[in-house]
């Protein structure tokens, strides 16, 4: 395996090229805040037009374990729930929120019914560079299908997927990555979905870090999905990302049930076959839950409106919108990848995860933008 | 205002015809085993067709009070939590199972997270006679939005919505019951929506009972729904009706919060109004969450296959065979209508609810057959 094909290439590309000497991409500005970081991966093929076909998947049953127990009132107050988290702004931000919707007869205070939180995923909770984990998962899934599809060796987009070729990849617009996501995301049962699912998560590794993907959660978010839940709040999943090939280890990796979590699905038909039913997979998309479709998959799916949104990238500005400006006391927060060595600097200038918009809107609506070198004492939980 | 117009019509026409002069209608059954009933409103022009589009609507934000508190397990014991059930084999069948799939170390014990069960409502959980209530709901609104439509004198669907001409509405098909719900259920926001909706529920009242819709509620069914949620089961609606029509009063009326509800949907946009923003309803269907819908709105919203399934038609014919026909403890219920002097007796002769391929396969499939004239003491909480 090349390292171009085991995902390498956007870190790669950016240490051969670096990123100063980058052309400028189309659509992206010139300026530079001093808010912002330098992409690692900004002179890759742009991608971003392709997430919204890219990331339509489907709801998967799962077996998983209970939701972790909360800590009571006592104990919570004696020890830091958010031990990874620096104090300063950001944390106290956070706390202070907190602290003013669950203080019984303040003027802020919201029973716990009202108390709804949504995490983005991809950026937010967990690593999207140097490519979405459901990118891989679909570019080893095209592998591993291969031998049956040798008519892929000359079909575009398969060839390039094979090949590790993200350049013609991209270039194969939507209808191309519609192609690759139909192929590897359909034609099989939700159940039978799962477990390739499951199976390729136990065993696909980082190619920066060497690890499990679920390894690769943040784990100052992991701890404030639990600071949140001890505080009554129940916390909600909207992502980009199929719903699907979240749902097997959602509750495991972040305590969230998959009846909690919101994203993209491709649509399923009820079938009886040999006398027993399933859901079959069809390559079809079914909903978007990206940009303008995340506040609508909130209220479709949650049928409520959150006080509380986290997320990282212009896929999250409208959510963000939607929970914050409304009366009452509201908290929006935006993940800023600022640290190059621990995990990934980027932001107005990425292929995956774009924050060009939402940094912009940030300021304007006083939501909390997380810059994680300077808030996060550990990323992730090994280190 | 007549008694057509006030929804009095179904009734009325099967007293005047009588439901043994009625012509047989199309497509169903001309035999009667001894535990069919004879619909009270046979005769009625046959819109079941129309349920699909009818029921096609959207999810509103809603603020509620919180889940009702568990019973422990000792109070469990002293008291018997389903008083409205008689004894005998329905009652039975539901304590067995709860019995076997709790019972820590027996071998169809399930961990709370798996006891997922999923009600239908219409029918199921409050009356959908003479005609489900969210029809009721749209003709109200023809009329109320009358004076602001001259034109619908002259136009169908509406002329004949505004006379209480049921059979030249059935006749308009799926077309005009389309029109009719786009026009009656679209063009404002979710919230407004939401407001609408219990508006109308403060002052409609049914035309038999001459109460609230919501006290149509059967108190058996919502003593069921308390009793799995004190062993531990999450109750889920699953509906043909529309979300945003449910939501706003669920969880006051079967402690199902708005998130645990999944039905019909029309599509919502996202978009920004005097700097706010706002989803605003589509006069464009989204989600039909009937028949074969059901397993794939399960799917999609749940994410989990379900233990026990309860209906009472054929819309959720699909429902129970996704939830039963699996390994392991299961239960999947049917209510019966039986009791035409309490409530309303029908099943294979009915526009509204129809019984017919369900209850064939309730005796295949080992379903509980809810008899409600001998299994239920009370049928409403009224008496």
């Amino acid at each position: 395996m090349t390292k171009e094909q085991d995902g390498q290439l956007a870190d790669d590309k950016s240490a051969r090229s670096g990123s100063a000497t980058c052309p400028q991409q189309p659509g992206t500005k010139a300026g530079v805040t001093s808010r912002e970081v330098r992409s690692t991966n900004s002179c890759l093929p742009h991608l971003d037009v392709s997430r919204r076909v890219l990331l339509s998947v489907l709801a998967a049953s799962a077996t998983l374990i209970g939701p972790p127990r909360s800590t009571s009132a006592r104990a919570q107050a004696q020890v830091d729930l958010l031990p990874s988290w620096n104090d300063g702004t950001s944390k106290g931000a956070i706390t202070d929120f907190v602290a003013r919707v669950t203080q019984k007869g303040g003027p802020d205070f919201l029973p716990a019914v009202d108390r709804i939180a949504t995490f983005d995923n991809d950026g937010t909770l967990w690593a999207e560079q140097p490519m979405y984990v459901q990118l891989a998962f679909a570019l080893d899934r095209v592998k591993a299908m291969a031998p049956f599809h040798p008519e892929w060796e000359e079909m575009q987009p398969f060839k390039a997927a094979l090949a590790g070729d993200m350049k013609t990849l991209a270039a194969s617009g939507e209808h191309g990555i519609a192609l690759l996501v139909t192929a590897t995301h359909a034609g099989m049962t939700t159940a039978e979905f799962q477990q390739i699912v499951m199976k390729w998560l136990a065993t696909a590794r980082h190619p920066r870090f060497k690890r499990p993907y679920t390894e690769l959660s943040y784990q100052p978010m992991i701890e404030l999905l639990a600071y949140l839940r001890t505080n009554s709040f129940k916390t909600f999943i909207v992502s980009g990302g199929g719903v699907e090939f979240m749902r097997p280890w959602s509750e495991r990796v972040y305590g969230v049930p998959p009846e909690q979590v919101v994203g993209s699905s491709i649509k399923t038909k009820f079938q009886m076959r040999d006398g027993g039913p399933e859901l079959f997979r069809l390559p079809e998309l079914n909903f978007v839950n990206d940009g303008p479709g995340k506040p609508v998959g909130i209220n479709e799916f949650i049928g409520r409106r959150p006080i509380a949104a986290f997320g990282n990238s212009d896929g999250d500005l409208e959510m963000l919108q939607w929970t914050t400006m409304s009366a009452g006391a509201r908290l929006g927060l935006i993940v800023h990848h600022t640290d190059a060595e621990r995990e990934y600097a980027y932001d107005r200038n990425t292929p995956f995860g774009r924050l060009d918009k939402a940094l912009d809107a940030a300021a304007q609506n006083k939501w909390v933008v997380v810059d994680m070198k300077r808030d996060w004492k550990n990323i992730f939980a090994f280190g």
